[in-house]
Formats: C-alpha cells, sequence, structure tokens
C-alpha cells in the first residue's frame, strides 16, 4: 500500500503514541470457537495465540491488569439482535458452550477480569473502560482475534476512552490474511501503533530496569 | 476476495438485515476538510457527496430523521487526547475553522441532528443512539466518510445499540481507494448491508405506494 | 413537601410524559438479598415484589418487552472498584450467591432479558437501552429495589436514554421510607411520571379494547 | 434520619473512600439560569458559588484537571427528548442565551475542559470519563447545581465510571433545601463521601506539603 501509505502521511497519520509507564493488557475472544475452521477460526490465529501465551506471561509477572473477552449469548437466545441477524452463527456462543470457552493455555488467573460480550468491541456495554481507569492503566496493548473484527472494534473505541493504543502485530490474527493486513494497516494510520510483542517485552524489560 | 468470500460464507457471515419500515439517515463528515486532498480528503468522496444530495433529497420529502456529524475540537486544545496524539492534524478542526463546516451543499434543514464529535463514531460520546431512539428509527443508512474510518467505527456502533445498518455504496468516500474496499467487505460480511442508493430510493418508493 | 412543590412548579418542572404505545418493563434488583433486612432489604419491599407479581403477569399477557436486573460480581472480586469501596457489603452477590437470585415468584420466562450489573443503574455497562430500542419500546415502566438507590439511577439513566420513563410507585420499595419518598419527590418532579400498577393496567386495557 | 442512618449502618454502607493522590474538579451547571429563582435557581445556590470560587483558585494552583458543564439545547429544538418532555423549560438553556452562560466568577480558563450537555448527568453522552481517564484522575470531586439533580447523577455515573467520588458539601446547591438534604444523605451512603472545602484544600496542602 506505498502510495496509500503516502496519502496518509501527507495528511498528518500515523504519529506515534508511545508505551506508557502503566500499561494493561486486552486479550479479545481467543475462545475454542475461533481457532477451528469449522466454526470462526483459521488463518492465522494459531500462532498469534502461541506469542499471546508469552505475552500474557510476561505481564503476569510485571503484575499489569489483564482482561480477557468471551462472547457470550443467552441459551434462550433473548438477547439477540442486529450483529446476530447478520451472523447468526453467533448465538451458538452461549455461557456452557464449548466454543466460547477460553482457550486452555490462556486460561484466567484470580484477578484477571473475564468480560462477557455481546458485541464486536471489548468495551460496548461492558465495564472495561471503568476497569481500566480503577487500575490506573495508560495504555493498552490489544492481542487477541479477529485482527478485522472484535480486535479494530476493540481498538476503534480503547483510543476513543483515551487509553494510548497498541496493536501486538503477532498477537492478533484472524480467519483471512486480506482483512488481517488491510485492519492492521488502518489501525495503524489512525489509532493504534503496531508493534510485535518482542519490541514491547523489551521496551517493558528496560523500563523496569531503569 | 473471493477465496476469502468463500471463508466467511462457510462460517455463516454476510445475513441480510433489511431495510426496516423506519429509516433515518446518518450522513458522517462530510465537512469541507474531508473535501480537500490537503487536508483531509481527496479519492472517491466528491461523487459520495453528489449522490448523497439526491438520497438527503428524498429522505426529507419522506420525512426521515437526519443526522449530520462534524468534528470539532476546542479551539485552546482543551479536549486532545489519544485520537489527535495519533493524528495531530485533527486539532484544526475547531467550531469556527473552514475545514470544520458541512459542505454548502448538504446543509442540515431545521430539525436536522447536527453533531459535533471528536472520536471516529458517531456514537462515541455523543446522544446519536439516543436521538434515533426517541424517533423510532429502526434502520440506519449511513453515509459519509471516510469509509475506513468514521463511517466504519460509526457502523461498528450502530449495529451494537441495534439498529439494523445499512452502508450506502455510492455514498460513502475515502482518501484512498484500497482501505475504501477492504472496509466495504468487512461491514457486508459483519455488520451491514450493502445497498447503493438507487436500490434505497427505489425500495422506500415502492413501500410507501404499496 | 408543599412549598418544595411550589418551587418546582413555577419553575416548569413536573409535565406529564404518558404512557406510550409501545410499553417495556424493567424490574430492578428483585433479588433475595434485598428482601432480608439482614442483607439490603427490609422496608416497603416485600409489598413492592406482590404488586410486581401481578404487573409482569399482565405484562406477559400482553407481550411487553420484560428486563431483570441482578446485581452480580465475580468470585474472585477481580471487578471490585470505586461502588464496592464504599458499600464494600455488595460483593457478596456472586453468580451463584443465595442473595444475588432473582425472587421465585418473579422467576424469568423464556424471551425476557436478564442483566447482570456492578452498578446501580440497570444500564450502566450493558445492553438494556439498546435491547429495549431493538425491540422498539417507546415508554418504559419501572419497578424494583431500592427506590432511593438503583430505582432512582436506572430512571435517570432510561430518561437519557431517551425512553418515556414511568415509576410504579406501589411496585418500587426500599429498606428505609425516608429516602423512598425523597426520591418519588425527585423522579415524578424531574424525570418520570409517576403511576400505580392499576393505573398503568386500566390504562392498557383500555387501550388495547380501543 | 437517625434510624435510617442505623438501617445502613448494619447492612454495611458508607465506608469512606478517600482523598486519592489525583485529584480532579467538577463544576456542574453554575450557569446564570441556576442562580435565579425566575428559572431554575434559588434556595443555597449563591452561597456554594462562593466556595466554588475559593476551591478552584486552589485546583489551579495545584494543576489539577478542571472540568464545567452547561446544559445546551440546539435553537431549533431538534435534540428535543423525554427530559424536555418532563421539564420544557431546560429549551431555553442555548449556546448564546444568557441562562446557560457560566457564572462570571467561575469563568474557565484555557485548558479547562467545558463540557455541553443535554442530560443531567456530566457524563451521559460527553467525553467527561475519557478526559479524565487520559489526565491520569483518581479522585473526582463535585461542585455545582443542583445537589438533587444534576449533581446527583453525576455522582452515580462518576462511581459508575469507578473515579473515588466525593461531594464537596459547601460546594453543591439546590433551588430547594429538603432535596438537597436528602441527596446528600443518599450520596453520603451510597455512592460518595461527604467532604467541606476546607476539609479538602487542608488535606492536600498537607499532602502537597509532605
Amino acid at each position: 500500500m506505498t502510495d496509500e501509505t503516502e496519502i496518509y502521511r501527507k495528511q498528518g497519520f500515523a504519529q506515534a503514541v508511545g508505551l506508557g509507564p502503566r500499561p494493561g493488557l486486552l486479550i479479545v475472544d481467543f475462545v475454542i470457537g475461533f481457532t477451528d475452521p469449522a466454526h470462526f477460526g483459521g488463518g492465522n490465529i494459531a500462532p498469534a495465540i502461541d506469542k499471546t501465551v508469552s505475552l500474557l506471561g510476561f505481564a503476569r509477572a510485571a503484575g499489569w491488569p489483564v482482561a480477557h473477552t468471551r462472547v457470550v449469548y443467552a441459551d434462550d437466545g433473548s438477547d439477540a439482535g442486529a450483529f446476530t441477524t447478520k451472523v447468526p452463527s453467533l448465538l451458538k456462543l452461549t455461557e456452557t458452550s464449548a466454543l466460547s470457552q477460553i482457550v486452555p493455555e490462556l486460561t484466567p488467573s484470580a484477578g484477571e477480569h473475564i468480560i462477557r460480550k455481546r458485541q464486536a468491541s471489548a468495551f460496548f456495554a461492558t465495564d472495561l473502560a471503568a476497569w481500566l481507569t480503577y487500575r490506573g492503566v495508560d495504555t493498552l496493548l490489544v492481542t487477541g482475534c479477529t485482527t478485522s473484527g472484535c480486535v479494530r472494534a476493540s481498538v476503534n473505541d480503547a483510543v476513543a476512552h483515551n487509553f494510548r493504543t497498541v496493536v501486538v502485530t503477532d498477537c492478533v490474527g484472524d480467519r483471512a490474511i486480506g482483512p488481517h493486513e488491510a485492519n492492521l494497516f488502518d489501525m495503524g494510520q489512525k489509532y493504534a501503533d503496531l508493534r510485535t510483542s518482542d519490541e514491547i517485552i523489551r521496551h517493558y524489560r528496560q523500563a523496569s530496569a531503569a
């Protein structure tokens, strides 16, 4: 997207937001149903989970606030709406459905926030922004899936709620690579910094050593 | 995106939401600054404005609720935040700046809602959802710019607020065509129906004749 | 409050909002813990539940959308915050706690929305507004407890979300009668109509007969 | 309210939230129209403004974030809704109306946030929570009017957004004293600490000296 990058550059987009001193980690929808191409998964989601396992380990050692999301609808479909009209298969994701359980390698620890959501954004109709505010988070590191869906929507809202927002590029994945890349472009130009998990770990390791 | 479409099809995406009986029209950020490539404009924004003029005329004749958005920051920058850190040039859009004035051919009429916003989404920190609810709107027709920015963010929120959401494909535009098309794909698969203004006008003309 | 009523009258408060054609019923926090004076209950909550049983029966027969709320915190206290700092005993209300179960006589039916909340308002960080919007509700009838707490906060938000709001005076209760009455006064002056369940049932019975 | 206080005490209410290290000051609706008993004013609003002048001076010297609110409706009434149906006289408060101008002695300085709102709460459909989050505020000191209206609604939302919330008792006022006192009771029991401006100034003077 060379020409497009140039258009954005001339208009003043894509400045760095940086990594602030009080990070938090958001893990979006890394649940069973999004690892399986027969349901909502596929693409590069599996390697993104692997990388997130490492970043989560670092976050826990550093004591960062960590939030996980799951998509959860009521068993009786009483909370269906516009989104499930567009994508009816979402209604299979219920509290006890195997599909909506967080993948075992990312099982939440005590004190980590587990957010049940019905919309793409981790912030919509949830207390995520308030939860992060209470913990003094100034920078939100976003991982999860899918890049073009719930990650993108969550990044949009993270910025709107005034968190410096960083997409961890090797910790987000999507069922199809074209939308993955297109959305990384959009987010990097307009909303968030794009950084690898290694860069982030190195930064905070150095910061805490200093 | 043939292969990608097939992946989404197998997973149950892209069902039709349809055109409900009580539509409303949202016109996102068709302001001077987004028509000028030296600021935030370019690409296919100009023809999208032309088409929106026609659709707005139809909406007014039909008595639909109409809302317009402008990006407006305080003169003293007191409301800067994460978004303007990423895109500092946004801060030029102030109440009296020429750049943030709605284009003359879409000048709001009395009773139309003019929303001042600081974030990408027309819904974030505004009363748009409540305004539409009060007027009984069940279907939101979204026009404006840019497709990959404020339109996309507004569509995400429109669905989350449970409005049937339709992107009017010839009435949305972007500074660069790659992101325009990539975001139409995402929205059409996951959140909204994609319809031309002619299809929409024909539908409601027939519905009111019936 | 004769003098006070006169002050409000002169300033133009307390106009009627009326009963619209598409009502919905909200039942706030009628859970075991709020029926027991040893926990959060007492006062006139028990008779308010009795009256709500009748109104709920009418609502179901009429096919109105019905939403119930419960206060639910995580077992590990990971979602504690400013509210639970002020009132730490709230943290006893967990998903499986006896205290946070809806009272048996108001057990939700299939299709009714059960909202888990952590704050006073039934709307805060929940999808209640979007759920009502999707169902076309224009008038929200509010019952539950406590009048001076979660009912008041929910009424404030119901009005802000642009629903005509009616407090069903014999279907709301509080642990102490002074705050109950003071909050009915505030809500009746500024936000909502005050009507008994008999008046409401009579109104809609006549409306459907007409 | 001795008996009532005892009921609340037994149920575990009214713990202290305390004064955190990063305070912000919110001044709610101290505008001309709320100083005049012929419009929305009267009662003890005038002395509350006097006391707020002193606290604002201290806040500015200390460099705290400060936000002011005004109620502002569109000139053409296009943003009327449920609240203005209940209190139609609110629609007189427009951008240029004398009634909706902040009182001269509290004129905002550069960098202070001026929030236009249409609902009781300073947080509803505004970016106040995000603005405070971006500035790292952990404790919100609430002043303004009316205690039983916009102050109460703002305090409810401040707590929900997870700010430690303190009502500055001598800096809030109301058109009638009964509702003023009843709402101080409710807020002190359930949501916020009640402190005088002198106590707050003394606390932060000592904290900064330490």
